[in-house]
């Protein structure tokens, strides 16, 4: 190697990839040339913002802009009082992230190292192996079951070495979840010093009560952290925000490892009124659904088959490879995101969009069915 | 221990105590019941941020509010071109920070862990030592030399455990700052295969062109990174933003470990504007260069020794114990810094206020050294 300090890069280092967002809408659009461009790539809600942030923000724009020049409260005060009262749990037990990856990586530096090992499920978030990696740890994929976690497995691969689980519910590709009673039934058969990273980004799309899994459910196991986020219901993903509950003593590590400054004034600002806009929230919770019926529908009408999806999001098999498939929709106007790099190779995922988005994508969908069948 | 997960948890993450903010104005005001109260502890810009920057948010409010579910772009294409042009440096030597505490962590990531040391200067910057300590590795206090980092000493405490070494200029919160000559001398006689982080979050407030350090030095010397911040001169701290320019082969490594969306949207559109706005930067340095040169004058005259600052704050030897003379400020309506966890007992930090703000506390100085002398 030419730089020789290079040879310094921990192990771990050198062995990441770097994530792959999805297609950016505008760039997108020149580069092609398209007159009509949707992006249903990246699960964000539709919708928009929640409207109460946005009158916060038009409301407050001359105190927030003349405060831009000061720090932000990195002891989140006031989110974290938001977040106690609406949830019950104390605020000496939330960790604010920089968007949820924040608190992925929190655990990983607090828990990780070179030596140990940490399991995450195949088909399971991208962010937990690349969590894992740079802090020199062994990332341990668990064969996936039925396209979601299998938790038995999951069980059954802890050694000595081993000191955290990731476990994604909603899992983002798949939009598998697990029951309260299938998490507690992990909980009670895993050895009590394994933490539990339990990555609930997706929990407000949820339907079906015995899917909620609630934060009381530390009082019994206080191995267990439970992450939500910002960036999709409440439609703050510009602004990076996310949180966890925890015991208090993991959450005082949690903090110490977290940057003092790690979440800006207008995500603090904004994710407190977020919070509390339960009609955005049930809003977007019902455009989701009834996007979600159109898709599914339209999916068993042209006989694709797809994973059950309780996210924002739905993955299907697109019966031939997922890249050339994701090409066939971009050329069309429609982004959406190839599952390769998920082990999943001929699916593709779809974010629920609006009805005129669902429209657009659904004549596209018929489309490729089509072309497809004269192959 | 009650909760075994937490014997788990990692050496180096047990030691790190958080750092601590400076107190938050509103707050504090409250608390105390004072009529006035200013706050000159944290070296925020006094003029507030950019107006350009403020320009482009009230212009472009719309487009910006609506986009607040998108997330932003994780390899910030325009921030990097703007960054490119005006230091003439590639984009691919570029990386963003959430602030530039991001980038001293992604440096720590890369190269340091249990059994390795970094190297930090006494007086210096406390995220130094967190960082390196999150990592597991040692962090090796260099010895100060007239408040400043003794680059002497730093390269003879290196030994084959050593990768990295940090080095301010402008120091936070002595307010030293090193030459050209003095870094070219010391990256010189360096072994190449050690990196260097130069931390230049004040570089806009340095006067004197021989301490001006150009990226360009990155080109004979690739174990240099220098980074720069949105947080000061620019006033953006509630935004976090910063950047760092390295060798191209190292940057492609720290993008690997930063998380993919750091950095926030607004953020990066307001820090493009920032970047260019020539004139806020200037209007700000005056205004801290007459700032300065006042309580300079007023410290020589009430006999307080204080040390010379290139930055947009000074330190002065309050000749009592600094939480005791932080209190009586305090209490005056002055938030300032005690320094004691900076190993200078008896020194308090003061930022650089706009002219009202410099009147008010060059009063409280006043008073109190009346007060000291009674004694």
């Amino acid at each position: 190697m030419k730089n020789s300090f290079l040879e310094n890069l921990n192990q771990g280092v050198l062995g990441l990839k770097p994530y792959e967002p999805g297609l950016p809408l505008e760039h997108t659009q020149k580069k092609l040339g398209l007159e009509k461009m949707i992006k249903l790539a990246s699960n964000e809600n539709p919708l928009g913002p929640s409207p109460k942030a946005l009158d916060l923000l038009q409301g407050k724009m001359n105190s927030f802009s003349s405060e831009l020049n000061r720090y932000p409260d990195g002891n989140a005060y006031e989110l974290k009082e938001a977040i106690s009262k609406k949830y019950c749990v104390d605020p000496n037990q939330i960790t604010i992230g920089n968007g949820s990856n924040d608190l992925i990586e929190f655990v990983s530096r607090c828990f990780l190292r070179e030596g140990k090992k940490a399991i995450y499920s195949q088909h399971g978030f991208a962010i937990y192996p690349l969590a894992i990696k740079a802090t020199g740890a062994l990332p341990v994929k668990s064969k996936a079951k039925n396209w979601g976690h299998d938790l038995e497995l999951m069980i059954d691969l802890i050694d000595e070495k081993t000191k955290v689980v990731f476990i994604a519910s909603p899992n983002n590709p798949t939009g598998t979840a697990k029951t309260l009673l299938e998490i507690n039934d992990f909980l009670d058969n895993l050895p009590d010093d394994i933490l539990v990273f339990l990555d609930q980004a997706y929990y407000e799309y949820i339907e079906g009560s015995e899917f909620d899994i609630p934060f009381s459910l530390i009082d019994d196991h206080p191995n267990l952290v439970i992450s939500r986020s910002f960036s999709k219901a409440h439609g703050l993903a510009a602004l990076r925000l996310g949180f966890c509950v925890s015991n208090p003593e993991l959450s005082d590590y949690l903090n110490r490892v977290r940057q003092p400054f790690n979440a800006n004034s207008l995500a603090l600002n904004l994710g407190k009124v977020a919070l509390s806009d339960q009609e955005h929230i049930s809003k977007s919770v019902k455009i989701n659904s009834s996007g979600m019926d159109r898709v599914k529908k339209a999916f068993t009408n042209l006989d694709f088959n797809y994973i059950e999806s309780w996210g924002n999001f739905i993955s299907f098999d697109a019966k031939q490879d997922s890249d050339v498939a994701f090409q066939y929709f971009l050329e069309k106007g429609v982004i959406l995101r190839s599952l390769k790099v998920y082990e999943m190779p001929q699916h593709l995922r779809v974010s629920i969009g609006t009805e005129e988005e669902m429209d657009f994508f659904l004549q596209v969908l018929e489309d490729y069915e089509k072309d497809l069948s004269k192959k």
